[in-house]
């Protein structure tokens, strides 16, 4: 009887990318068992994943024979090219693709295109956290395309994360990606202006951030954000650059489908107005540094030992 | 020895409210062992909390002679009357009084003056969350004051809430419990925002949210606020007149304090467009009703069943 | 001795368009004593221009005959049409084309393109005003393109409007003129959050309106929208739709040169809300009736006769 | 027959305050013809008013003979500490006192009340500009206060303003004022926005301004607001702080009338910024530099020759 461990022995996976976060995500469907082949441009990145059961392939057209080939790249031109040379093979076809980059409704629906020329079922599937977040096991997938493909997808993707989300057709995944982002920017300046208050009225920053992370508004992310916001570490997770781009995404979209969001487009300008002041390097968490600057303090690392939630 | 097992036996509880969080949460301290004498105006809301062991006072002043007394009360004007009864008694004094109301930077002041003169200890102690969350064992306490009384208290504290934080001297909580509230302000604009562009892309907000609860943005708050934006269910557990007055208290502070905190002052004005414009006897999660007719849509209910996270 | 009279008299002018502002432009040019041959689609829309001289073409090639080309359309679809039929004309090439319809920076581009290739002079000459601006003599030009070109068109610009600015090369004119309708929008919100306040505090609109367009702050368009604040006369001058349009042009460019513009960027919110409310066929100085439903006031007429400044 | 003018001439006029302000509006009483009695807390500032005629105080309390008693000084302190020493003369008593300082509602009925004890009318009259604005004669008065009062003054407030509008009953003028002081504060956010887009897409400041000033959108205000934002002159007229008072007036009596601000509500957290970002001693008019910061851009004096419209 084909049980669902069954389908996953079955059904061979290949991987491209093995950055930060491909990385993390490949090694969790190594561990759980899955038969991965992994490629990445740099294969000697890839190689340590084969302590897990993982074959490294040499060239990105080998992964063409597997049966579902994911995707974890940095950007739409490198995805463009991967699945182009994917597709170069001849002689085989993966039945799906799955692609986890953050790339835009255009490009996704771009690739959809060029899959399904080939009748390669697509899902897009970005996901909700950082490299430390996949490591501790608290992923979770968005997924859109057909529903069927979807449901043969996720025994593995339930592999890498506990949870998979399937909102409907399309490249709508990429949308609740992008609501995602905007929302994220949109906590992180309410955040920035709240601690500053409290700091200022006389609370410790750690002891204020501990509070609301137990509140019932404590989130994975505000818990992974204390320790920037604590000790001022803001070794970049996520660049103001980039986290302007989503923001500007969610403004687009607003414009099409006629939506106002007063509170996106203020922190939109609000990170603007953090690059042109020339925080642009680090993690786009210096939102806190430029609330300090208009609230008149300087900000100093409290240098108090705070949990991430993730370790 | 004195263990803090024993140290909680010792000490006796009086505990002023029997309202719907007030209920509950003498209810935990009962069930969890502690000696609780209660009083209620009426009477009778408080009387099924016997079955767990709590006496029931006929009048309040009965409670000076408890070592630690609680008070959970609806307004400033009612802690001002139950305490100055409490303090009417002659012959006996509580050592501490924990506050746990929402109430003003100058009514905790004004609190902590009135009990200095008996030379009554006192913390001020809000709490994260409503009557669902401290059944579901997930409040939270932020507390200021002593902080030898906050020590004293924690044991109790503990046994209604998992969750205590200290963050310093007076009424500093006070503070941090309407940055709480701003941020929540904040959070649920920003969500209808969201929702409301997820919704006309294509998403329903069932699997929208069931997304974003699962992501690292999602909060205890985010979860338990789901059946009212999918089922538009805007049974009030909080109203937009005393969202609309933590945000002025908040942009009050920010005034003080000198911290400019344009998205609270953006939500703020909405929450009064919002009343202005007859939404004001629900939920304030009647943001989203608002959202949508500033995005051209008349909402209807998904009648998805959709969990809250915490029953 | 070539006196500016003269030269005024030497050059002859075509014009191109008879709508409402067209209309009024080229009669002014007309009254003026200047040698104006005018087209329309309607020819019949044209025909009254006579009575001040001006000659009436059946084809708008014939213009091409001119040393001085305007034009006055609706859109650059209009304009495109429109100039590439001048361009038909074998024999005859304009020296110069002025284009005063509000048009977009790429579209101007696109212009100066296709009159260069003809080496014909071109100068974007957006204007600040509307039909009864015009008449009263209150017009104002903004150009931009060859200043030689700008100093050659001055006597005419002169004939109809007292004031012609000159802000640089390409295609400045146009960003000027977004800028100028980005304030528009700006100036028309805070109107009418200031309006209602003072009304509900006590102050009828015509005499809050009265002082204002008398303090410094006052202006022609604050003058000439009175009418519509104080008798809610929302004939249409400017759509919603064409506002919400050049504050989106307006946030591109802000884009394009990392300018954060939060004044502009919630107007442009609030108008978008207000055409999801439905108020998208009358003036968009409707504002004011969506700020009043936010402040929970249902306005009515003063009837009160009110000037506009022009008239 | 009593005509306008002989009525002019019966009545005395006392004037306490000479200031910037209170200088400019006595001369030009004084050189109407008015007979004026003035009183500074300084003598010597008052004395150069002779030469038109004036008489000049050695104690506030001479002025109680007076007609009407105008006040123009700083603070509602010193109006109330003037009016107490006017009111102590027990020989005589104004018939009406006309108080244009900007002082807040409170201050202005209490003022009321302490007039209204000794029957002496009073007219609340701030007033729209600066000592450059009253020397060019293009000041004006917000009147209210009895309606009779206000016709009797007429005739004096002409001499000094050429406008002054009457607006009703009790402090209504005073809420006038403060809804031209927040949109005085939003207009200038938004012309610092526009001026810097404008500049980064190659638009001289000078040649933007000149523009502007000529469309249908220039005030008084944005003309003489020219030579600081082209040549950085940022000596004071009116403080950042004095600016937040009065927006937070605004906002205040925003609340107490509920009606929602948004633009007042961004430009005032946008002020509270420039202040706590050191620029708090110049002009307000620095939220151009504030914006320029914010873009990314360090502005210099374009040193050319502007005008302000005044002079």
């Amino acid at each position: 009887m084909p049980t669902e461990k069954n389908k996953k022995q079955k059904l061979s996976v290949g991987w491209i990318g093995a950055g930060r976060m491909g990385y993390e995500m490949a090694g969790r469907l190594a561990k759980g068992g899955a038969d991965v082949l992994i490629w990445n441009r740099t294969r000697a990145k890839a190689e340590p994943l084969s302590k897990y059961g993982a074959k490294v392939a040499d060239d990105v057209s080998e992964l063409a024979a597997r049966d579902i080939v994911f995707c974890m790249v940095a950007t739409w031109k490198d995805v463009k090219e991967v699945i182009t040379n994917l597709l170069k093979n001849p002689r085989a076809r993966p039945k799906m693709v799955i692609e986890c980059s953050s790339i835009s409704l255009e490009g996704s629906a771009e690739l959809r295109a060029m899959l399904g020329k080939h009748k390669i079922q697509y899902l897009a599937a970005p996901v909700s956290g950082n490299a430390k977040v996949i490591k501790a096991g608290r992923l979770s997938f968005v997924c859109s395309g057909p529903e069927k493909a979807f449901s043969e997808a996720l025994p593995f993707l339930k592999m890498i994360a506990p949870s998979a989300s399937y909102v409907g057709d399309g490249e709508l995944a990429r949308i609740v990606k992008i609501c995602h982002n905007v929302f994220l920017g949109v906590v992180t300046q309410s955040l920035a202006e709240i601690t500053l208050l409290a700091q200022k009225a006389g609370v410790p920053r750690h002891a204020f951030l501990e509070f609301m992370n137990q509140s019932v508004m404590g989130s994975t992310f505000s818990r992974y954000k204390t320790p920037a916001f604590v000790n001022l570490d803001f070794k970049v997770t996520f660049t103001p650059h980039l986290l302007r781009k989503d923001m500007d995404l969610g403004l687009d979209a607003a414009r099409t489908f006629e939506v106002p969001m007063p509170l996106a487009s203020a922190t939109r300008d609000l990170i603007q107005a953090m690059i042109g002041r020339g925080w642009s390097e680090q993690d786009f968490a210096t939102l806190l540094l430029q609330q300090a600057q208009a609230s008149g303090v300087t900000l100093k690392s409290e240098n108090v030992e705070v949990g991430d939630g993730l370790s």
